[in-house]
């Protein structure tokens, strides 16, 4: 029996009105979201509580696909629950709506995946999860933190079915459209009317609408009016009539957006005045209600305190040494923060344990999506007796002329409960001081741990954290259960609005039962028997054993990515592989499309045949195979169905990337190109195509520079001509991530040179592996801070929203890597001559300077000394590899044992000619007739016998090394700041002489004993 | 237990889904309707079956009430249920579904009252009804014949529950503000989250948006963008996407229109661009659906064949006369079609039954809103056997000259059955022909009944008619059952899709149970006993009686109009009076204002103290008191549940008037007229304003036409000033019947003099009491005539949308009652001067031809005879009153026994001098010297003892009385024609000097016998 659409509508709507939400209706006005309803985007805000509940149809004109894609549409239907404030158990209440449909969860793959709601348009964003059914995302649950720029207190659970993905998923159904919607009773029997009945033909009548017909300059124009009307309503305090402008601001603008006719720059000013009138309407609305002095508030409960109240001891304490162990139950967690969280309690427990001065044995730390463990085995039942040390006043201030104590002293040892008579002065921290030693009763470890224990968990910091109740403690994802045990005894305390207990919960699929705890030593077991693998190494193990195994059995290999793998252990308490299949005909598609989706999106493995042997040991990438394996977090009840769920996503994401493909490909790359005019580069630069065109001119006076061959110009040439084309593919579109492997992808396919393919396909590889890839990218990345640059756009703090400091590091490091010489400042000069605007000198160093702060940072994490680094790239940092080749030579000097000997002698010759009271113009003759001395002779012959110039710090330091001697005698015996001036000139100009062979090559003042 | 809000639609939703109906969502734009959502406004078109049901709210910017008024909102929620085709059975689906909702037909008084929907701005329209449920609206039931133009077949079913209504039906509430929307479930309690909480802050923002803040130019703008759109996509086939511009254009129109920026030339303009979109969608969609070869109707079921096959009799006939029983069962038929069908049937059935030849006793016929009965006593078990005269061919072509039959006569007798040799010639119809005899058997009664029944239901015509099922029969309302009834027989027939039987139905409010008929004269027993009043007569004697009751209880009188009076009878079958009452404070609106809502929009009988005696035996008009009559449709059962409901609806009502009142009375009357100008008259007439200072204009030179005194003079001027300054008010923008009353009474609050309140009250009186009211209404009507005639816009044929016609009679009658006389050529002559256009003397006389044929009609009207009148009229049409003075003159002289002698006298004088010889040169010099004769030398001397005009038809036919003995003498003896030319010319100038008598008094010529 199928379900229908509009089933799981009405039953959603039963079941969240007998669960406290008011039934709304979806907005009259087109929105690209349920959370842009007035019903949740003005009601989140503020203190009154609000349960919410109602269907949204969706309008996102540029996930259009004319109907013929079975899961995408510029129209979804989403139901939307607010839940305001947390409830406290919002995950088992949607658990529970989702066994209301029909979806038992021990019968699929229920899975929370970190998501960070964000919508920059709007200033709000949230943490959540996308909830994913058998690999499918069938809801978004957000705990809303800021909406239209306002922080929201209390915090809003937000939950957002997709109810197209629920249908498809009830009826394991492959494509939307044949699924019933409903049916129509006649006279005589009933007619099953299906989802694309109602709604295909409209599907793609709008897509047409969005993608071609729309007509850019009446859209424009409505965007203007929508928004001026928006202002003005705001301006007179008409909220709603406000936001509805807005929301139409925002659907004109996603139209002209979905026909391509928004350049990047635009669309800032856009999104800046669509948030601006956002935040106001939030404002306004925050001030409406106080004004009302919040009826809903009033209205409604006292709002109930969280348990603050410390909870006391269930039992009475062991005198004995006892297991510990704190389990901190949280809603899952981001993978991320499940490493972070192990680390932080790696090393904070040990240390806590000292400073509470409990005696303990082994430490474990165990860490999962669902449960922070700290486990203490033999831990002390109290603190020793301890005996402190306190420091009194100066003992000049503690006694009088009479050797009395003075009141100061009489305070102190009150203070300490001492008798004044025994105090005496002792040497403390080199100075005279009274002092005390005070006894201090150790304290039952219970009791101390009561205290630490809260503290203990507001330690846990995560990158983002969000708030949930009315406690407003901030954490990874809520905290919804504490186990603390020492032996048998509860440690009470309370944080975040929950307090401590002995009963943990289970595995999610089998709807996290309550795990009940007699006593800590029983945890492990207890934890293991619920199906847990607490242990992250042995979740990898067994993840890492099953993929392995399932791939055997199709003679393929996994292709895992520790990443990857990383990630999926973290998502999951009891892993569990499903293999699965797709159409073979998608293995067409670009394979990093695949690996793309199948990795990133999906967190799938994929399958490769065995890698084959090409040669000396090296193994070349084996085919992909239509198999993926996913690994599920629950036993292997049902795979079935999670594998056919999983099955069916992939093969609705691989559809939608073929569709693009198929797309694309009607159209050779080459024709892309003139698009590339479209698409806005920045304002100030004109759009890609002139980026590309510049690039073009770039390319060919780097050429020279890098010594390419003709075969290879030619190559690069085209190469470069090409590489930005797929940026206006569906495909890149689609995803980003693969800008320029499609690129070349799509080149092969329009039967461009595999070289030319390569470089295309490279050109965003920090190190393409190709020299051609290397042009493109020196080319791509060069124009970029060259322009921008210029445009008054250099990286400021910690803002570098073009990504410049990247493209500086895609410059220096292909170089180094590929030992090629450059010269970097020539480079920049002839970029330069390219840009629409001016780039002045200063601008030109200023770039300079940027890169070569750039290969400072590189060179010194690729190991070598900072000093050593400084002194080379003070003289040669236009050239990376040069630089590189430098520093490695001068690293090797620096680390000679007579280097101690050699560097002061060089030095000497250096320093007094950097002396302030030498002028340059003292430097310029030197003439053996204004000698005087034999050392300065020798000294000058030898000098004479050098080579005018040293191509690297070897030769330049041999060199060196033979004037040693000659260096240090002359410096002993000759006076080189003579009374004599033209003798003093000419002495100064001999070191000089001297000093300046390191020109070009490394200024040794850098380094360290210079 | 109250109601909320939210479960009426969740009960909704679950009734109609489990009754065979789709459940979609509302639309994602403004509406002003469900009927605009696609879900209707497409899926009604084509032959396709569809169920759907869905929410709505519904935008009407012009309803807004600032949330003030309880009832009234700019969005109200609607719950839309279209049924394609009609199921057979709606009402009762639709009564079920208040069942659901706690709604039992027995508590209250659930009324079908007739509603033509149309909307013109969609080419739209349907029959059905406003479902009232004690006296308030709470849904709109209608069988659409017609959407975007083109006709439907099959015709759908719309029920639109209005979902606020009916929250405040079920709660009886006052208001909707703190009814419960439904509630929201805290930790530890629930609340109750009012219906104004959700809307009434935002009901008052987007009042105040769209009467005060909408821009505009701005919105203007959006309008032509959005049709622009429309047309671009309907011209590319995007449907959908067309008929989303569509509604946007809708709404922007309606903003506009509530900011009050639309002239009336506009309106036409808008809605005639939003129709031929509207209507380009339609045709597009109806063409798409025939293209995918109409996919649901594949999918159906085949298409139920209604009841056509004939049924069978059940019963063998009876040889005794036998009474007979038509019943046939309809949907709530209008009122005025209940009293057309009954005169219908009066007339047809005696002539019916003579046609077929059956033998009867009484025929009685009784209608009511659910049932037409025909009864015939007695009547005849079969035809007699007759015998019927065939004409044959004439007598000269049916024998040969030998006395033969001729082929053509042996053809009459084979087919006639009869021997050739009998055949003989008779006379028939003034000619000779072969004729037959031929014996006709008589059929039994029964076989000629089921011929005749089904065209006898068919023959009933009303002025509206609308289809409902396939059988394509229209009728007023749609038929559900037929009793056919001979004796114990019944007579087996079927039409309109339904058959015949012995099964009637019961009352409404019992839930129209079947009654089983077991023979016709059992009928009228069964039918009272079911409680149903079937004479019309019987029901307004009921309803006379209870009320007066009712109205004596309170020691007052029930103002008993007769229309209402017939039309409430025709809207029940079981009349029970509920007297209710409203808030005194009410008392204070107009007094028109309160009849008009109770009479007009209630149908109650307002009550007023007894009327005071005011001198003479007249009597004045009783003050109203705070209660009103309602007839109830039903039972006692109950009453204070109706009586709660009616009071609740009229308090709304009142409410609603009250608003307007109080924001109207902010300003002085006079300060209403400067905002005529927003008011467009026409387009090549200017403003409402500029209309109104040509009324001023022209009353001034209509002062002396009507001999006003200096009092009255400035009386009417400053009437004339004010008279259309209520157009702009809010109650009469509300209420526009009670144009002038309004401004009658808001002068009068404003202080002006009673006189000049009255003359502004009484202008639209087809006949003002006052002298000052008959010249603001002459100067109303006058200018109109004359700047719309001129303007081209003359009523042709049945048009007449400016109501010129009303107009010319609006002239005409109160100058006759008046008594007043006038000069219409000299009045029109005036108003041209002040059109801005120019008005040709052709014009001009077409104007006073149109007046002088309504002058023409009212005179006929009144009684006189048509050639009296015209007689008249061809003299003196310019001055109504003086034209009915001498009709009723002329109508006395040809009613005199002598007038056969009078007439032909004075007619020779006319006739011969119009005999087309004569020339009018002829006629210019009499003189006795050119006479011969004594007979033309006596007329000569009477005709010069005349006066030389005559006031009046008396005067001038006294005087020609005299001349009669001398004119015919003169004709006997005098040849008028000399030869002599002179002589001629003489005589032809005498009796023409006689003849001229009667010009501008009345020609002659024009009466019968002249």
């Amino acid at each position: 029996m199928s379900s229908s659409f509009q089933s799981i509508i009405l039953k959603l709507q039963d079941f969240w009105a007998s669960h406290g939400c008011l039934i709304t209706q979806p907005y009259y006005t087109q929105v690209g979201a349920g959370t842009m309803n007035p019903a949740t985007f003005l009601r989140v805000l503020g203190p009154e509580p609000w349960n919410v509940a109602y269907v949204e149809p969706s309008v996102r004109p540029d996930d259009g696909r004319y109907g013929e894609n079975p899961n995408r549409f510029q129209l979804h239907t989403q139901y939307q629950v607010i839940l305001k404030p947390d409830p406290g158990n919002p995950q088992e209440l949607y658990l529970e709506s989702l066994n209301a449909l029909g979806i038992d969860p021990r019968q699929h793959d229920i899975r929370f995946v970190e998501d960070n709601w964000e919508q920059p348009a709007i200033s709000a964003w949230g943490l959540g999860w996308e909830v994913w059914l058998d690999g499918q995302e069938i809801t978004q649950f957000t705990y809303f933190q800021q909406m239209g720029g306002v922080a929201l207190d209390p915090v809003s659970v937000e939950i957002t079915y997709g109810l197209e993905r629920i249908l498809i998923a009830l009826n394991n159904a492959k494509a939307i459209w044949n699924e019933p919607w409903g049916s129509i009773q006649g006279r005589e029997s009933a007619t099953v009317v299906t989802y694309g009945e109602i709604r295909r033909q409209e599907e793609f009548e709008h897509s047409k609408y969005y993608f071609e017909a729309a007509d850019v300059e009446r859209v424009r124009a409505m965007y203007d009016l929508f928004s001026a009307e928006a202002e003005a309503c705001l301006a007179g305090g008409l909220i709603v009539p406000a936001h509805d402008y807005v929301l139409k601001c925002s659907h004109s603008f996603n139209i002209l957006d979905t026909r391509g006719a928004i350049s990047v720059a635009e669309r800032q000013a856009f999104f800046r005045r669509i948030r601006e009138l956002a935040k106001g309407v939030a404002v306004a609305y925050g001030e409406q209600r106080k004004g009302l002095e919040y009826p809903l508030l009033k209205n409604a409960e006292v709002r109930m305190k969280n348990a603050e109240s410390k909870p006391s001891f269930n039992s009475a304490f062991s005198n004995l040494h006892s297991s510990f162990v704190l389990e901190i139950g949280v809603e899952e967690l981001p993978a991320s923060d499940v490493d972070s969280a192990h680390a932080h309690l790696t090393t904070r427990i040990p240390t806590l344990l000292d400073e509470l001065h409990l005696a303990h044995g082994d430490v474990r730390i165990f860490t999962t999506p669902r449960r922070l463990t700290v486990y203490v085995e033999n831990l002390s039942p109290s603190q020793p007796d301890r005996e402190n040390l306190v420091k009194g006043p100066p003992a000049d201030k503690a006694f009088d002329k009479d050797g009395k104590p003075t009141q100061a002293a009489l305070g102190f040892a009150k203070k300490n409960n001492l008798d004044p008579a025994t105090l005496e002065a002792r040497e403390i921290d080199g100075g005279k001081y009274v002092a005390a030693v005070v006894k201090q009763k150790g304290r039952p470890t219970p009791e101390v741990l009561v205290d630490a224990l809260p503290k203990l968990v507001e330690s846990i910091k995560f990158e983002k954290s969000m708030r949930w109740n009315d406690s407003g403690v901030s954490f990874s994802r809520p905290i919804r259960w504490y186990v603390a045990l020492l032996g048998e005894v509860v440690i009470p305390f309370a944080y975040a609005g929950v307090a401590s207990g002995d009963i943990s919960r289970g595995l999610r699929p089998y709807g996290s039962p309550d795990i009940a705890i007699p006593s800590a030593d029983k945890y492990f077991d207890l934890i293991r028997a619920a199906g847990i693998l607490l242990d992250k190494e042995e979740r990898k193990a067994s993840i890492v054993e099953q993929v392995k195994q399932a791939a055997s059995l199709i003679g393929g290999e996994a292709i895992m990515d520790e990443n990857l793998l990383n990630e999926v252990t973290n998502l999951i308490e009891l892993p569990t592989a499903v293999m699965g299949g797709f159409d073979k005909e998608y293995l067409s598609l670009p394979r990093d499309v695949l690996i793309s989706v199948m990795k990133k999106h999906q967190r799938y493995f994929p399958v490769a045949s065995p890698s084959p042997v090409i040669g000396r040991g090296a193994r070349g990438e084996g085919a992909l195979l239509p198999h993926f394996i996913a690994i599920r977090n629950g036993d292997d009840l049902h795979m079935d169905i999670v594998r056919e769920g999983n099955e069916h996503v992939l093969g609705a994401r691989f559809a939608d990337a073929d569709f693009f493909v198929r797309e694309d490909v009607k159209l050779k790359l080459e024709e892309y190109r003139p698009k590339l005019a479209g698409l806005t580069f920045h304002t100030k630069l004109g759009s890609m195509f002139d980026k590309s065109e510049r690039m073009l001119k770039l390319s060919e006076d780097l050429a020279p520079l890098l010594k390419l061959t003709e075969h290879e110009t030619r190559n690069t040439h085209r190469a470069v001509y090409l590489a930005k084309a797929d940026l206006v593919t569906q495909m890149v579109t689609e995803m980003t991530s693969l800008q320029g492997v499609i690129g070349g992808e799509y080149a092969l396919r329009s039967g461009e040179a595999p070289e030319v393919a390569k470089a295309i396909a490279e050109q965003y590889q920090t190190v393409p592996q190709t020299k051609d890839g290397l042009v493109v990218a020196l080319a791509d990345r060069l124009d970029s801070l060259v322009g921008l640059f210029a445009a008054g756009l250099a990286p400021t703090g910690a803002k570098d929203p073009f990504g410049l400091r990247r493209a500086a590091i895609g410059v220096v490091q292909p170089l180094i890597e590929h030992n090629v010489d450059f010269d970097l400042a020539k480079a920049v000069k002839e970029s330069a001559k390219t840009q629409p605007i001016a780039v002045s000198d200063e601008a030109q160093k200023q770039i300079l300077d940027f890169v070569t702060g750039r290969l400072n940072v590189v060179l010194k994490d690729a190991g070598y000394k900072y000093d050593v680094v400084d002194a080379v790239l003070a003289e040669q940092s236009n050239n990376p590899a040069g630089s590189l080749r430098a520093v490695k030579q001068l690293q090797a000097w620096v680390e000679r044992k007579d280097w101690h000997e050699i560097l002061p002698a060089f030095a000497r010759c250096v320093r007094i000619i950097r002396s302030p009271s030498v002028t340059s113009d003292q430097l310029l003759v030197i003439g053996r007739v204004f000698m005087t001395e034999p050392e300065e002779m020798d000294l000058f012959d030898a000098v004479l016998s050098l080579q005018p110039e040293y191509k690297d710090v070897d030769e330049f330091l041999n060199a060196i090394v033979e004037l040693v001697p000659l260096i240090n005698i002359f410096f002993d015996k000759v006076l080189v700041m003579a009374e004599d001036k033209i003798v003093r000139n000419n002495r100064l100009a001999l070191v000089g002489q001297i000093a300046s062979l390191s020109y070009g090559i490394a200024d040794l003042g850098k380094l360290e004993g210079f």
